[in-house]
């Protein structure tokens, strides 16, 4: 039941990172809180959040971690079919912070756990401190009894790459090149760990991602993995839409793109929100040591491609906003042999992601 | 994955706690930290459990659960063949406030989850507050995705009772029956809610414990069975021993009692220590709002009776005491089929228990 810390890398052991549409045992949330981060004290947050669980926990059981005070409030709001553990925490991004597990199809199940520095660490990050959000990894390792790889310096969030399964990932050159994170590492060196740690022969690389001041351009608000040879985009003909020349940019990208098997890529164009979306004003947020300070009508990244792919459902942003149907009908006719769920999740985009950024799926493995 | 909370009763759906000579998948421990009640900031005491779970470990995989602020330290402290992970607690005695397991032999594994008021609550408990200890036993079944029964008022340490997995429950009227547990209920209410959580039949009850002032006489520094039939019982012909009354007391109540099965009990004896042990002088101990203040030289509870069976080996307790290798090698020839280990543990008992109150095992159910 202990874990070992593998001193290898998961290429030379045979393990993969598998995509999102491959069976999944359980999916990882963490809990919200932070007042500082999330407004009124994170209610609103918790409870988008928490249909959020409940959505996916139709189609795969999940777990949710959470700090020992919130743990009574944790347990309390979510239903019991709903495993609650204590995790310490500095926020509630499972995708960044939780580990990429690794599958090797022989019935093995291993994870990477990243460095974690907040989306850029004191050149450009988030918050301070983050050293619990580091550990947060290693400890769902171990609560599971998960082998893991451990990388000592290499910083990397979970939502800066897509993989397909079969050899390619997806990443933003605006995000792992950026100078928060690995800013002695050549591009070169940074497609190497990729390659040794995911298992991976080929990186696609898109330019720009579309939240320059806050992920630094994550590509899970951008494009995604549908099944091998197929990808969807976000994508605006409006001129005046604040994400119309990185969503157009990344579009040509990839239909000029081949993957590690050499097929040119299908890609699907999914729509972005009719009305650019903003923060409330005068929203109830507290000031805190170490977070960014909101400013009152922010652009949020309302982006639909943030969806989560989990067995036979598909669990979907929605904004209030006159593309929401739109988006659905979209993934339901890209994905037609899954449950397309929308869940209205305004007040998790105001923290600055959404459904993808806090979730994170464990692979399932047959024994 | 989730666990339920079950409304019904053990004895109602079969399950039964196992006796602790019954095969293990794991032992449970708490990582010792309160300056106030262990001495020099519980460094020494955080040295003798980590002995503790080494020990153990040579025959059962153990996981120690620790405080977020301790977290760090604690992981890079075990080796790592041991499991750490988080659990928020008030104090270390995974004996009391753990889970007590329940198997049904068709390979299902449930739990109980008593009330617990750190030894007698406002009455005479030994800190305040509880709460973090009183959902231990929940959250260690919902880690492990075990369904539990959980007891709204009725409070019980797993210090206080000892079984043979064959309808024998052994208790003491001194701690059982404390003003600071369950007042309102009579003898015979309380024999009932062992016989229906436990699903025994029957209750031997031994009047006193060695340690009226802590624990009010928990029987698992006096007596524990070996095997069904078979008992050991603390034992001294010393009348200058503290421990001398309540001994001899203990071992004829036993010599007179049979079990549920109707068989008359073997009694083996096991010696005290030669001379009775104190708490040192000037120790370097916290005043902490809400634990016992320590006296200078108290006498402490050291009996070797407060071992753990596990798998092949038993764990016993060592006072660097004239009687140390006595109690071995008495032990030894109890369980000639399994290595009897000493630990030296002076440093838990000033604490107030010992190997047993520190563990609490997890047994291995066939599937």
């Amino acid at each position: 039941m202990a874990r070992q810390i593998r001193q290898t890398t998961p290429k030379e052991d045979g393990y993969r990172m598998p995509a999102e549409y491959e069976p999944q045992k359980q999916v990882w949330m963490i809990w919200p809180q932070r007042p500082d981060v999330w407004r009124d004290g994170a209610k609103p947050a918790q409870k988008q959040y928490k249909n959020v669980a409940i959505a996916i926990s139709e189609f795969t059981p999940v777990t949710v971690v959470v700090n020992g005070d919130q743990y009574i409030n944790c347990r309390a709001q979510l239903p019991e079919s709903i495993r609650v553990i204590e995790v310490s925490n500095n926020d509630a991004w499972a995708r960044d912070s939780g580990p990429t597990f690794l599958v090797n199809d022989k019935g093995g199940l291993r994870a990477n756990s990243w460095q974690f520095n907040a989306y850029g660490g004191l050149v450009d990050g988030l918050y301070y401190p983050w050293d619990k959000d580091n550990l947060l990894a290693d400890k769902i390792c171990e609560v599971e009894g998960v082998d893991y790889y451990k990388q000592e310096s290499f910083v990397l969030e979970g939502g800066s790459i897509h993989v397909d399964g079969e050899g390619t990932v997806l990443t933003t050159e605006m995000c792992l090149l950026s100078k928060g994170r690995n800013p002695n590492l050549s591009k070169g060196q940074i497609e190497q760990t990729l390659k040794d740690y995911l298992n991976v022969e080929k990186v696609i690389w898109i330019k720009d991602g579309i939240d320059p001041e806050e992920t630094n351009g994550h590509v899970d608000d951008v494009a995604c993995f549908a099944r091998p040879g197929e990808v969807i985009c976000i994508y605006t003909e409006d001129k005046n839409h604040p994400f119309y020349e990185a969503s157009q940019a990344a579009y040509k990208t990839l239909c000029q793109s081949t993957d590690a098997k050499g097929r040119p890529l299908k890609v699907y164009k999914l729509c972005l929100t009719k009305e650019p979306v903003y923060s409330i004003p005068n929203a109830h947020i507290d000031y805190g040591y170490g977070s960014k300070p909101r400013q009152d009508k922010e652009l949020v990244i309302a982006s639909y491609l943030n969806f989560l792919i989990t067995n036979q459902g598909v669990i979907v942003p929605q904004y209030d906003d006159e593309n929401d149907a739109l988006a659905i009908k979209q993934l339901q006719s890209i994905f037609p042999d899954k449950e397309v769920v929308g869940v209205r999740t305004k007040e998790i985009v105001y923290g600055g992601g959404n459904i993808h950024c806090i979730t994170q799926q464990e692979p399932l493995v047959k024994k």
